[in-house]
Order: C-alpha cells, then sequence, then structure tokens
C-alpha cells in the first residue's frame, strides 16, 4: 500500500468539499476555535507517518479520552468494571437520561457521558494520584512529555457542566457512583480537556491497533484480548447515536470528541486522526467523518 | 492456522459446558426441535471445510435470512434503501414498537423485525416472483439446489404471528409500507422458514467474507463496498440488544436466528455457522455465543 | 341559575372568537364536513333545555362513544374489566404504542384508543348482538329511537384504519385480545361512527349527571357509584394528552371526539354538548373547549 | 349530613382493616416514624370538626407542602407560572426524568418534583425571605402560629437527596432554573419538612373548599379562579401515577406525601387528611386512601 500517495491524494480530494458551519459552542472555552482549521495524521505500525493541515497543532481532545481512561480501567479492574457499565449501543444521544432511568442506573457503555463518568469513578478509587497517572499514562503512550491538560477548557467546562451533574447525581443516587462527585467530575474534565494534536493522538493509538504493544519497544500495556474488546466497543458505541453510520461508511473503530478529532485504527495496519471543528447544519463532524470515508476508499482497507 | 486442529480442540473443550435449558417456544412448530442438538461448521475461503456434531442437519435459519434479503434490496436499490430503514443499532428488544413511534416509522436497522419486513416490502416492489427469486439466490450462493423453504414453519409462524401484523400496519399507518400487508408478511415467514444446515449456511457466507465474490467462480455478486456495509450491519446490529456483547466477546459481524443458528465470518479468511436451539435462563443462546469465542480464541483472531 | 340568560350571553360572546383553520383529515369521510358548523346545547336536569347553531344538526361523535362502551361494559362486567384496562392517565397521545409495551398490553385507560379496544373485546364477549344492543342503549337513553350508525363513516374508518388495526394485533400478540380482531375493530368502527346531534347527547349525557338515573323516569340504568368512577374517569383522562388542560381551564368531567364534538357535564346539575370540527394550528378543537370554558366562567359552577 | 356519625362509623370499620408493613425509608430521619401511628381529621366549612386517632399528633407533611408553595406562586406570578411547568398528569414516578428529557425541561405538572422545584425557584425570585414568608403564610391559613419546619427532617433529606440534585442540575442545563440549586433545594427541603397533625392539615385546607376564602373572616386569600384550577391540579396529578385511581375510588381533589399524610377536600363541604405512614406491600400509603374511599362511599357525596 502507498499510503503517501494515498495521503496525497486524499488532500487534494477534500479540497473540493464544502466548509461551511461554525463550531460547538456549548463549552464556551471550545467557542474560541478557529473552525477552518483542519488536520489529518495517519500514522503506521512500521513507524511511517504522513499529515496534512493542522495537524501538528493542539486542540481539545474531548471525549476521545474516554478511550484512555476505559482502557486503564479495563486493565486495573478486569472483569469487575462491566458491573458497573455496559458495552451496548445506547440508540441515544451521549447525554441521555432515560436510559439510566430504565436501567438502575447502569449506564449502556464506557463512551457515553455517564458511562466514561462512571469509569472515572472506578479510577479515582483506585489510583494514587489520578490527574497526575492519567497524564503519565498518556505521554508514555504517545512518547510525547509535553502532553498537558488544558486547565482554562476543565475549569469552561466546570461551569457550564449542569447536564453532567445531574448525570452523576442520578447515578448516585442508584448507587453507582462511590466516590465524591464533585472529585469525579474535577477529574472527568480533566480528562475532556487533554490537549493533543492529530499526530500525538494517532501515535498515541498505535498501541490499540498493535495488539496493546508498544510498537517502538514492543512493550506489552495491555494484553491482546483487553485491545480486541476496547476496539469493539468504539466500533459499536464510539459514534453515540452515529455508531451505526460511522461503521457503516468507514469501516473502523473510531472515537470522536467535540472538539472536532476524531481517532480511527485499522488494527495491524495504522492509527489515524483527523481534526476539523466545524458543525454541519445537522450539527455534525461531518467532514471528519468524510475525511476518514473517503480514506477508507482509496485504500481499500476496513475491518469489514 | 491449522483450522483443522483448533476445531478438534473446540469440540474437546464445548463438551465440557453445561447444555440445560430449552428451545424457543413462541413459534409453535419450532418447539419440536430437540433441544440437545449441536452443530459446527467452518468453511475457509481456500475451500476447506471443518464441522462436527449435527453440522450437516437442516434447520430453520430464521433472522440469519435477513442478510441474505438485506444483500439483495441493497444490490437492486443501492442508496434508495437507506431512506426506508436506517443502520443504527437500536438499543432495544428485535421485536419493539417503541422507537418507530419516535421516528415516523423508519425502522432503526434492516435487522429488526421492522426493519426486514420493510426490506420484504421493498423486494415485493421490484422482484418478478420473490419467493421463487429468493430461493434461487440462496441455492446460488450455496451451490446447493436442495435448500428450500419449511412450509410448516411458515405456516407456523403465520398463525402465531400477531406482533408481525402490527408492526407492519404500523409502519403502514405511517407510510413506510406500499404493498399489501398479508403479501409482505408471506413472503417474510417464507424467508424465515429457509431449512439449513450449518454446513450450508457457512458455505453461502464466504460470500461476505470474499468481498462479494463467490470463491469457487471468482464471480462478482455483490459489489465489495456494498459487502462491506453488510458486514458492518451485522457487527452493530447482528443480534439485537446483545451487539455490543457478540462483537465484545467475539469479534465477528454476525447474525443469529431464533431457531438457534448463528453465522458470522472473518473477512478473507472464512465464515462459520453453529447451531444449538437451547435456550439459557436468560432466554439466549448462549452456548452458541460461547462457542465461537472459544474459537476465536483458539485462533487468536478477530476483525479487531 | 338563570342558564337562559347565560347562554344567550355566551351566544354572543363566542361570535366575537376567530374561526379559522380546517377539520380533522385522517378519516376521508369526515373531511367533507363544513368546518363552519358550530352548535352548542344544554340540558338541566330539571328538563329545561337551551341551544343554539347547528346545535340539532348531526355529526359523527367517534370517540365520545367510547364513554358509552365503557359504561356497558362496567356494568356486566363489574371490577373484572380493571384486569384487562387501567384507569390512570396515559399522558401519551391518544393513540401510543409506547406504554402498551412497557405494560403488558394493558392499556393506561379506557378513552385511549387502544383501551376503547378492549372495552369492545370485551362486550363483544357478553352482548348477543353488540352492535344493534349498543345502538338500542344509546336510543334508550337518549330517548331518540332516530340515531343510528353511519355506515359510511365506519367504512371509511375502516379503510384508513391501520394503526387501530396495529394496536388490536399487538395487545392479541400480548393476549388481551379475545375475539377475532376483524369483529372487534367492526364493532369499533361502528361506535365510532354514531351520528348524533349536540341536543341528542346532552340529553344522553343527563345520565351519568344524575347519579346513574334517567331523569324522566327516575330509572336507575347505572348505581350510583359506577357513574361517580366513569365521571372520574372522564375527567382524568377524558381529553387524552390534554385532560390536565381541560380539567383545569373548564373543570367538569367531559370526553372528546375527532369529529369536533365534546360532551361535558356537571353532577346534579346539566349535560353540556358543543360542536365544531375546526381545528386550530396545533391541531386542538380549540373552540370548542374555549366555549366550555366561558360557559362555566359565566356559571361560576364547576366540580371544584 | 350527620358527620359525626359517619366518622364514628368510619373508626369502627377502618379498625377491621389489615395493618401490617412498613414506613418509608428513603429519608432516614422519616424512617424512625412508629408505623402504627393512624389519624383522621374531618374539617367542615361550618366550623364543626371531628377526629380520631393520632390525629392532633405533628408529622412531616412533605409534598402536601406542593399544593402550598403552588398557590402562592399562582397568585403572585399568574399566569406566567405555565410557562415554567404543565398542568397535564405525568403518567410517571413523582421522580422521573425521562419526560424532562422530552420536553425541554418543563415538567408535567407542579406536583411531581421537578415541578414543585420549579416552582420553589420561582419562589425564591420573588419573595424577600422564602423560608419565613413561607411558614407565615401556612400559619396564617391555618390559624395557628406553633406550625414550623423541622430542621433535622430538612437535613436529612439534603443528606439523601441525590436525586432532587440531579433534577435540578438537570433543568438547570435546559434553562428552567434561575437561582442557585442549593439555595432552591434549600428551600425545598424546609417546605417539604413542614411538621403539621391532621388536624392543622385540614383546616389549613378548607380555604380551598371555601373559593379562597378563609372561613373565619371570609377573607379572600386567593381568588375563586385559581382555587377552582388548583383542586383542578390536586385531581389529575396530586397522586402522581396513581392520580387516576384516587381520583376513581375516592373521588375528591387531594395530595399524599411520602411522610403517610393526605389531604383532600370537597369543595362548599369541607377538608379532610388522613395520617398512615405504614406502606403496603406496593410501596403505596393503601391505609390512607382506603379510609378516604370508604369515608366518601359513607358520605355519598363526591366531586362526580
Amino acid at each position: 500500500m502507498d499510503y503517501k500517495k494515498i495521503v496525497q491524494e486524499l488532500e487534494l480530494k477534500m479540497n473540493t468539499f464544502s466548509k461551511t458551519g461554525d463550531v460547538a459552542s456549548y463549552i464556551p472555552e471550545l467557542k474560541k476555535v478557529d473552525p477552518t482549521k483542519f488536520g489529518f495524521h495517519l500514522a503506521c505500525l512500521d513507524g511511517k507517518e504522513y499529515g496534512f493541515g493542522n495537524h501538528k497543532e493542539l486542540f481539545s481532545i474531548q471525549s476521545i479520552s474516554k478511550v484512555y481512561t476505559l482502557a486503564l480501567a479495563k486493565e486495573i479492574l478486569g472483569k469487575d468494571l462491566w458491573k458497573r457499565v455496559q458495552v451496548e449501543p445506547s440508540g441515544n444521544a451521549y447525554n441521555s437520561l432515560t436510559q439510566l432511568e430504565n436501567e438502575n442506573g447502569i449506564p449502556r457503555n464506557p463512551f457515553i457521558n455517564a458511562g466514561s463518568i462512571v469509569i472515572a469513578d472506578c479510577l479515582l478509587s483506585v489510583l494514587e494520584n489520578p490527574k497526575d497517572d492519567l497524564l503519565k499514562f498518556v505521554r508514555r503512550i504517545s512518547h510525547d512529555e509535553s502532553i498537558n491538560y488544558n486547565l482554562k477548557v476543565a475549569e469552561s467546562e466546570k461551569a457550564s457542566g449542569s447536564r453532567n451533574v445531574a448525570l452523576i447525581y442520578y447515578m448516585k443516587s442508584l448507587g453507582n457512583i462511590k466516590n465524591k462527585p464533585e472529585d469525579v467530575l474535577d477529574f472527568y474534565y480533566h480528562q475532556c480537556s487533554l490537549s493533543m494534536s492529530c499526530q500525538q493522538l494517532a501515535n498515541s493509538f498505535k498501541l490499540f491497533a498493535n495488539h496493546g504493544k508498544l510498537t517502538e519497544t514492543s512493550e506489552h500495556v495491555f494484553n491482546q484480548q483487553s485491545v480486541k474488546r476496547i476496539n469493539s466497543i468504539m466500533l459499536t458505541c464510539g459514534f453515540y447515536d452515529e455508531a451505526g453510520e460511522f461503521s457503516y461508511k468507514v469501516g473502523l473503530p473510531g472515537k470522536s470528541g467535540v472538539g472536532g478529532g476524531i481517532i480511527a485504527l485499522l488494527p495491524e495496519h495504522y492509527a489515524v486522526s483527523v481534526w476539523s471543528p466545524r458543525l454541519n447544519k445537522k450539527g455534525n463532524f461531518s467532514l471528519g467523518m468524510k475525511t476518514l470515508e473517503v480514506f477508507t476508499s482509496l485504500t481499500g482497507l476496513s475491518i469489514f
């Protein structure tokens, strides 16, 4: 596969797509982002990398961080984790409360907000210094010590996070939150505020395309079985009520974030990241998804 | 990969699993099936096949037939199909009406009953002799002219199908059924009554593991893009409200049927079928799912 | 209370209200009704009557008939009726299927379509000649032998009744329908097609304002306890998802029909009927409800 | 009507009813209540009163207080109130979040928790000293300066009120809360902690049976129209998902509280209160409801 040529072709193709629309506005600090930003970065398991546009610029990874925390929690807690959160697609929006009511406060999966908040609660119970430990972990798998939280974004999210306060207290009322809600949300807002570039993201996710091993050192960070399962959850639940659409069009496990980033991966081949903070009329980051659809069509490869 | 050895090991392992429980009872004719039946058949793209147990015995494939009709409808109608049915996991049971109410009679995906009934309605509008044409198609991709409908089962389903009558009239009231409901259901009950063995099923699904080509003749039945997408829908929606569970544990696109059959496939490698009509306490065909979980663990391969 | 004067004042007041909008269109035969029709009729227990407008003209009483069939079924079956249907407000639209799914096919109350279809099924099990018997009953309590079904309307409803077919088969699948669905719906469409004037309606409902006795003969048709309870169900459930609104603004037990008719009553005083087939922008028969709101304000009387 | 004799007969009858079951336990402070407590008090508009059992003993009125705050808010805000809360029966449990999600954070009615929390928020925006002002109001209409909050109960509710925190933040995220959530809940927990006897409750509610006038001084506290409407909301929404049941069996506007108290009233006749903190197997305060059912049967009077 000549990835270099394919990425060049992709760059040309994407220039022909309409680029209108504005950025997401519900977190004030994210509103300040320039909507014309657009970056793409491909990190192959053989160490080669190809990117274009704003692929080296930092942005707020938001919900993409939910994969990191899930992987950490799964590694530490093993099967016990599934007593606290399910692995089924929700068929609902990312911040819905309806299903929680019918399912005793056990969220449908670890990628809706409720589920990731439960994961955060789990980590708070087992990590010594949750915020530090998470940061160390992300830096380690990215081989990049410069990665950090964006405290302004974390603060902004906290100030506008009434819905998340509702979610956590609702689960607490049903017995599925063990730590202080304020502490859990503080950790959760920090994880969402992680500031990374397409390049950093793609490199950090090679692990998930490589059966849990770091490509550089062959060190096993996660066991193969766990990685298979996390990839599966990305595929079935990574895009909320658009999971079927993404799987259908792109055919790769992936995860999106409200900052406009998407990560995806093809096991044994590569991890890939796009960033486009512009929303289309329906409120979706359609340019990013389109980019990956074109990319997998050009390569002729997907998991299916 | 030494599939022969793996299948032998699998057969030994599965003997150690508890085999209690009864068969599904809501279709009277299916109640008569011997609950101890258990078959497994693996059909590799290179033409080799391995099976054990009752793998050559006929059973009612039921909802597995939904993949055949979806593939046919997609081939004939192309993108227009998605105006009539979505591709999102439903997060609900296979025969739920709730979502239809909120979504204007457009079913969540082609594998819940409502969705497959819409597919049947689509086929009725375009096929000359729907029941004959479907049979011919299945025989062709299975290379087996002996495959047939089980008219007793079709009749039995018709007699006990109040829920499906409700579903189709509900969608008709919302404008999403074009043909006579009785005709559509007649076709639908016939498709579900298809009687096949694990061996026949596995062979007929090699197509979906082979980018749409018949392995024997290299003839393109479906284009590669379509097959990728149908596999994607199997993965995200093939097991109703257990789709996440199956994807998580097995990691293959697949489809189950209430007769106790499961089909699954690994692109570029194989199609595999299990049959175990016994339900566990929670009403699931757990032995079949377990068999595939053990099988993919033994091979160390999945799409993830 | 000088009802004569109040009704005159009401007539004058109502002339000042805007009269725009069209008639309901989902039953073709009802579409033909002149939208400018407007009638009001008050029948006091002392035998005095006051009306204006098209109060002596026949219209399709539709769901108002559900009160007659409920009263009959309650009288014959007693408490057993409540195993088949509940008495709680549904909080949903009149033809919703959602709650049925969560509540095992036991409708929320006898006035949503599903509930009234169950009542019809109950009556079919106990009446010799259901359609004749119902007609006899309505003629008897109205003292008017001319009342009849409108067969064209019944036919039209049957032809456009996919939603009701869905409802009845859904309940049948859950075991809450005992007779042939076709027969039950035939009876149900006939009851809905009853053709009556405001005057006939008001007179037939005096019974419910008079503790179950005919005012003319003091004959007990229903016992006092039953009437109290039917009035209660009218108040809490008579207007579907607008029951609270009607109770709040008018303060009388009542029932509406999609033909534009409303019946209401003040125990120990009167029964009153309005007819205005015109829908407002939100699809409500607002003129009829407004008429009764003004009427109860003028009298200063309500049940509260 | 010889109320004295009827109340005596009632007392005898109620002794024959089974009195098993325990008290509600979700608010720790309420768990301490003796489950055998049972009181009944009737306050007629002519000033006569009849009671028995523990009718002069204080208990926590809990949700009965929602009528007081609704009446106050309605008097101050008028129709504007209905932009913030609806008047429809919810068809759901008292603390459900599901409907809020579909209805933009506008609660179904002022008596479910979400609705009463919005009412509390409204009062906080207009009252100088909300807690003092409410207390003064309740004392005034009860003619009893001894009535007070139970601070232990308020504190206990605060400590166990995760669900209410979830509700208020959820509504805040949808723009329907204007004051600080903590302040609103503090007021809400105080109102619920009001400690009153059956006698005090019945006397304070005579107002609602008397078209808004104090019976002692004929002073108009609320206008007649408002009282009619509050009574209507009590009837359709006063008992959550049992509103239809209560209306059906008792036939009076009323309101229950989780402390085991019920208030009800017959316009132009009386207000009546029962207290029985014992829950039946289904978690309902069935003895209180049964008492009122027997009482209205003995009198032969209801609003219907």
